[in-house]
């Protein structure tokens, strides 16, 4: 049995405004009807039976988000590890490897990435199957994919001798190449893009990193030691997580180990890191756009276009990309893509909010959206859950109308409950206790007018939180 | 004293998505702070004693915002004349001119496009007055102005001989130029703007329309004798006015008539025909951008942003129009400013809405906006100017929930009739008759949260219009 570790920990700021901090790539679903990025990683390890229970890790904040995906999955996670600050992948790895040990040191592990687009599924369970054999003798096969064209988002690897069951021994790592070395590189059959794939033994992670990175596994330890149970949630012990180094497994170890093998794969492959790399993923049109939304393009060519709000129409433009969400527009040069991260990095620092928060904010038992802002008001759709529950709040400042859309709320105001039905109105003045619940089978919708004279998510005093969110956590 | 004619009646197709069918461009503020198009034309009359009260030309639909930019620039209109259809500009500059003329045919005219940007008033109204001389003896003088650069979106105009008053003949107009014919033009003194304002008898112009131009007169003449009085407007007869060809005065008479003269004028004047025309006449950053709204520019120039929705950002792109509207998202090369046009037509053929409508609708007792469109549910912004009146209205599918955010609302639902204050919400339920009024002095603004089975404007029954409003004008 395989223990997949998913790396869920990432922000994908290249991809803003789309994937934003508090909501980023690995759950959104960026083609229409389809799942999310994580969601296809982890429906991908229901097609086969050689995979155990997956290993989370992920951000403290995307906790309940994980658990979401989970749940509409169908996948029972053997442990979901909450990140409390981000500390890239070799501490990651480290903390689900020694997670895994605990069920004996040879337990063999699959490293995923949740941003990555795979073609054929069964190819991909079979090469993990495959893998197993050289990682069970200690060895650490890295997953490379022949490259299609000239990428310069990937990283690639430079295979030396062939070895047992397919693998080849590693002759070099190449960081992101300039046009022309990736030209050069797609046209070398010995050259493959590093997809990030790992199968290796628990044991063998932990002994390189120990070797390699032995600030980052001391700290690893004393994060999962210190690690406390939390609705199911294993939170990592944050001072010690926090003080290992910043550093990816690639760069701290895979380049630096003797263990590390590469298995070249037949199956498509992409990451999903960027929106030029998003755009050679995409199905084009006859002038090379890929459209996601609704959009009229007029002499438009080699573009990416979406919006998940409203009409697009473009006129005699060419290698854009146009992203449209509810608050934020992003239009690019396509050859800056890999500059997106620096605009979200500028956001953060004119201390503006779309480079974290969405319009529309998730939250355990479901979610709010502003539809409108006014000077003395604000209008919200709230989307409970079945069985979702707020906490007991209270404002000074504000005082809500609530008139129930779809589905039953089960509203308490002081000491009154009471069941609240579609298109019927209940009004909560300022000042009053407070409690909206989903006691149904389906999902409750409700639009909240509230009225004050201010109107800030942190104007709430919260009582009895079945969701243990910290003071900081709103709503 | 000048009787001012504003030909209000245009779409403002290439300024799309700002400009739309039911609220064009004289009515936008495009920039920030400062008053619509129509406004400032208003307002520059009030300069000077010269003037008359002004005759307006514009469409039927448009009636109410132009009442309202009367009201706003406290201008009484000696008449509003309504065109059932668009017929350009010949038929409507004849129609005025006839109505003018019922104050004898030596009643002297300044024809006023509402699309101008003018730098200097004073300037402005001194050229009117010194026009009047050359006009009462039988001149269309047209203003001319002196070109500040290569302008490919202007007409031209070759003026001839120095006549008396500062005023030339005029040798040849000359069509919207090539690039390099513009800018051989703008090297050469003999060449003058186009500005499309004319002062001219009355007289003088509806003989000269009947001469070169006779089934418009004829067709004005009917529609004007046809006219009818409703609410303060005069309605043109819509039969005799749909007979006028649909032609410019400019290429039916200005361009063919031997009483045309120029008069080059001192000041700064531009046109808001287009986007390029905008950009060229607004205010740049050091990096040639003019930026109107939430916006951050990364290694960007000489483009236009305009957002009036929330944040813009660019990385890497120039030349570009990047205009942001609640439903619509323009990116257009700045060269193909003057396709915008035909965007609009196209989205018209797609059967689309954004072209004729903004989120905002504009009514005659305020606006109405949609927040929110969901299966079963509709949230609406509605504001209701004092001493606005909705119809008496009944909806067979929705019932509504107002929640009042300021003001007060008089609401009358079946034989009841009750005033509601702020944070107060009140409940219509589907059949019954509803009235909403604005009794106060203060704006009144409410959310309505409709719910039902369907949702369209037009599920409504209507008595008792106090705006006279016809069937297929909703609400």
């Amino acid at each position: 049995m395989i223990i997949p570790v998913i790396l869920s920990g990432g922000t994908g700021a290249r991809l803003w405004p789309l994937s934003r901090t508090m909501y980023p790539k690995q759950f959104i679903r960026f083609f229409d009807g389809q799942s999310s990025l994580l969601g296809a990683t982890l429906r991908r390890l229901g097609h086969k039976a050689d995979f155990a229970a997956p290993i989370i890790v992920c951000n403290s904040d995307h906790r309940f988000l994980v658990r979401e995906e989970l749940t509409a999955g169908g996948v029972e996670a053997q442990a979901i590890l909450l990140e409390p600050v981000a500390r890239n992948t070799a501490a990651a790895v480290a903390a689900a490897a020694l997670v895994a040990a605990r069920q004996g040191n040879d337990a063999l592990l699959a490293i995923l990435p949740t941003d990555h687009l795979i073609g054929d599924t069964t190819a991909f369970c079979d090469a993990l199957v495959r893998a197993t054999d050289l990682a069970q003798r200690g060895k650490i096969v890295l997953f490379g994919t022949p490259p299609s064209g000239p990428h310069t988002g990937y990283g690639y690897i430079r295979r030396g001798k062939a070895l047992e069951d397919g693998c080849y021994a590693i002759e070099a790592f190449c960081e992101k190449p300039e046009p022309e070395t990736a030209a050069r590189f797609a046209a070398d059959p010995a050259f493959l893009w590093n997809s990030g794939i790992i199968v290796a033994k628990a044991r063998t992670l932990i002994e390189e990193t120990e070797h390699l990175a032995p600030a980052v596994l001391s700290a690893a330890r004393a994060a999962v030691a210190g690690a406390t149970e939390d609705l199911g949630f294993l939170r990592l012990d944050p001072t010690a997580f926090a003080n290992s180094p910043t550093v990816s497994i690639d760069t701290s170890i895979l380049e630096k180990t003797k263990a590390a093998v590469v298995l070249p794969i037949g199956f498509a492959w992409g990451d999903v890191s960027s929106w030029s790399a998003l755009w050679e993923s995409s199905p084009h049109d006859a002038a090379g756009n890929a459209v996601e939304g609704d959009a009229v393009l007029i002499d438009t060519c080699d573009s990416i276009v979406h919006s998940d709000r409203s009409l697009v129409a473009t006129i005699g433009v060419d290698n854009l990309i146009i992203v449209d969400t509810p608050d934020a527009l992003l239009v690019a040069d396509k050859a800056r893509a890999q500059d997106v991260s620096s605009l979200v990095a500028r956001l953060k620092d004119l201390n503006r909010k779309e480079h974290a928060q969405h319009l529309r904010n998730y939250r355990p038992w479901g979610y709010f959206e502003t539809l409108s802002l006014g000077p003395r008001f604000q209008v919200k759709l709230l989307h409970v859950n079945p069985g979702g529950r707020l906490s007991m709040q209270m404002h000074h400042h504000r005082s809500e109308h609530w008139v129930v859309v779809s589905g039953t709320a089960k509203v308490t105001i002081g000491d009154c409950t009471k069941l609240v039905q579609e298109n019927e109105s209940v009004y909560v003045m300022s000042t009053q206790w407070h409690r909206l619940e989903n006691p149904g089978k389906v999902d409750l919708e409700l639009i909240e007018v509230q009225l004050g004279s201010y109107l800030g998510e942190d104007d709430i005093v919260r009582s009895d939180d079945i969701y243990h969110r910290a003071a900081d956590e709103t709503r």
